[in-house]
């Protein structure tokens, strides 16, 4: 299947290219065959899509996730951490089956290709249902089987022999849409000697790592306490990046710290919308660009979000450090976009499929609608695509040259089932709360 | 007239009014006449409106606008601020005539409406042109002659002269939708003789007077270099204050001067995103609430933020302040909601008329689709409205009773009409700059 898409303006996002005008894409199966002014010069196709007034760009990368946890958007906010988490989302996190987990990771996927997102990471539990919603929806991403080591020995043994189990199951699955990671919740949940064993595990499979890393300052200072050395100092020791490692939030790093993870290649999952509303403060986003990080985006579970909106990351991302920094020339926009794009696929390790549109590159892609009326005067499309536009302007998403959406139709997801599915899912473990559904 | 929409949520906005389920409102002409659960005591009407899987709530209030200019959106972006201002707001803004002031507000409204702004403010020049759009479009507003005072007497008197005959022909106006206010631009702009002139006016002329305060810390620097006080000292020693006065930004204000700002019963524009995008810094929000003061929201102009987005901004104020102060109860999603709707009202000196859902009041209100994959599980819509939604799940818009959208659908204005009038009147400000739609 051949599908040439014309007409529209392109942004490949890789480096340094400028904003294509009046361009064409050519998709070949599942990957990218030419991209250009004007037409290729071999003109075949089975079908033509004209993208006038669209602008086509790789799709949205989002880094770190739960997705199961939309499921409880909107559950419990404006509350201090600790409540948060300890009196409502650990309470219902433990109702949580795997009912649960798949009805709220298809909300979430829905939602989230809606949004533009083509590729997502994860750390959840009862992953064989996400897994199982990754290869039904035509979405990619990049999974993991979070290990939380606060109980016995032999729960830790089982978590663990879980995550592996989870990565010979399902690495490389669904065509190669899924891949997969060893994920150590954290520093604080998980002792010493354990990182160290899923390490090891990692080493033998050839697994990246993916850990939530100094999200708050209370972490970091107990991590003193405990250990002696800040978070970063002690994963290092741990040997956890001598693995391709991927680190969620990193908020709470000092200039040492952000040295030693540019020196050891580790990828940042920057947070800004979660980070913000748990009040956990802002990530030094410019100091990581200055130390040669590349930082890119992440929305977190839509608990503490409340939403799965990347583009909505963008925006944040492009906005607030200009603020708290006070200096307008932070995070530009065509950063902000490769944090979203480029630097996305890198931090997932996925580089040489995803994150650019450029030949022999998967064809996971987006369109944005260019007529809404803060989309006009339409002459700095990357700066309108940042500062003005919504994930509602989001018209196609395409993953592996497969349409998941058109025209804001989608294609491979039934919305109104998913829904109401959510809905029974969320009332068989709350059900105090009214939905406005009932007794209509 | 009258109009019973039905079986919709309703929130009025009313303090400590809960979200009403199943719930009806009766519109008679430009007021509402009924709100409550179930169904009016008198039902008679003329037109039934099923407001099912929507949420019904006073329309957004934008306190801080210059809507002409929408048409230099992403002009110039990610500058230091003099550079940005100096070399490329100012040079465009000389080439203004009155057509790009008309179809810079003309997109300027449309992209108001469309995202579920019923009322604003506006200071600009070519007054009568913002007016007249106004007027049209159905949309209610506040408006004001921006004064800056840095030219030759005659220039300055020739400014006020104009400000004070916008409000005498259209104070009141278009029914009553337009109101008018004095705008001395800034202290920095408008030297203290000028700035008395201005407060005699709208002493005689019983005039609100509406000013930019301290948006930079430059600003203030210079404030306290050429006048020995900080800016609010300054405006209050001039007598502004004694007028009711509604400041744009107040960023960079300090506890003596909110404690000032809160005994003179000053309003607050806060700009959350214009003030990010600049560089300009993190108003101290959390403390204005704390003095008693009830901060409101702008979007400032597109220039500078880039989009009309109301709701934007009340998500950015429930966001910022949790991060910035590390504090997740700052700002909780129904106080952003106020200051996006009640609190606006107020700031605008129009809370008699606008700002909450209840009998007496004008029907200016809007609805939001709560079918969405983002608002779902679909038990906590204030939340959902505040950390989830996006503008474009506003489906309906009335003012004064008047349906200005319906299902998305503009009722008043033209949009490619207006769209292709803004490219126009860019064009001819902006040669160099290519369009998209050239040459296709």
């Amino acid at each position: 299947m051949k599908r040439l898409f014309t007409r529209g303006a392109i942004l490949s996002m890789k480096e340094r290219e400028p904003l294509l005008t009046d361009a064409a894409m050519l998709v070949d199966g599942d990957r990218i065959a030419w991209v250009g002014n004007g037409l290729p010069p071999k003109q075949e196709w089975d079908e033509l899509v004209d993208m006038k007034d669209r602008l086509l760009l790789p799709g949205w990368v989002n880094t770190h996730n739960h997705a199961a946890m939309t499921l409880l958007r909107g559950y419990a906010d404006d509350l201090p951490l600790q409540i948060w988490l300890e009196k409502h989302m650990w309470p219902m996190e433990a109702r949580f089956q795997a009912q649960q987990v798949q009805a709220g990771t298809r909300l979430a996927v829905l939602e989230m290709i809606r949004g533009g997102t083509t590729c997502f990471a994860d750390m959840y539990d009862h992953m064989d249902e996400v897994a199982q919603v990754v290869a039904d929806s035509g979405i990619r991403a990049r999974l993991c089987r979070g290990v939380i080591g606060l109980g016995s020995e032999v729960e830790r043994r089982s978590k663990l022999e879980e995550a592996v189990q989870f990565v010979r199951d399902w690495d490389g699955g669904a065509d190669g849409r899924i891949t997969t990671m060893l994920g150590p919740h954290a520093p604080y949940t998980c002792p010493p000697d354990y990182i160290r064993q899923i390490v090891e595990q990692a080493e033998s499979l050839d697994q990246p790592i993916h850990t939530h890393l100094s999200e708050t300052m209370a972490e970091v200072e107990q991590n003193v306490n405990d250990y002696g050395v800040r978070p970063v100092e002690h994963l290092d020791r741990l040997g956890v990046f001598r693995r391709p490692t991927l680190v969620a939030h990193a908020v709470h790093v000092n200039d040492e710290e952000i040295a030693l993870l540019a020196d050891r290649g580790v990828k940042i999952s920057h947070n800004p919308g979660s980070n913000l509303k748990l009040g956990s403060g802002i990530a030094p986003i410019s100091l990581m660009f200055r130390y040669g990080l590349k930082p890119a985006l992440g929305t977190d579970g839509a608990a503490s979000n409340n939403n799965l909106d990347l583009l909505g990351e963008i925006q944040l991302a492009a906005l607030i450090h200009k603020g708290a920094e006070q200096n307008p020339e932070a995070v530009p926009a065509i950063q902000a976009l490769a944090m979203g794009t480029r630097f996305g696929a890198e931090a997932l390790f996925l580089e040489k499929e995803i994150g650019t549109l450029e030949p022999g590159k998967k064809a996971d892609f987006i369109s944005v609608d260019l007529t809404g009326p803060h989309m006009q005067p339409a002459h700095d499309l990357v700066s309108h695509l940042v500062y003005a536009a919504s994930s509602a302007d989001v018209q196609d998403v395409y993953v592996d040259g497969r349409p998941l959406m058109r025209n804001r139709q989608l294609l491979t997801l039934d919305e109104e089932k998913i829904r109401w599915e959510a809905q029974q899912a969320f009332h068989a473990i709350a059900p105090e709360k009214n939905l406005p559904d009932d007794g209509r």
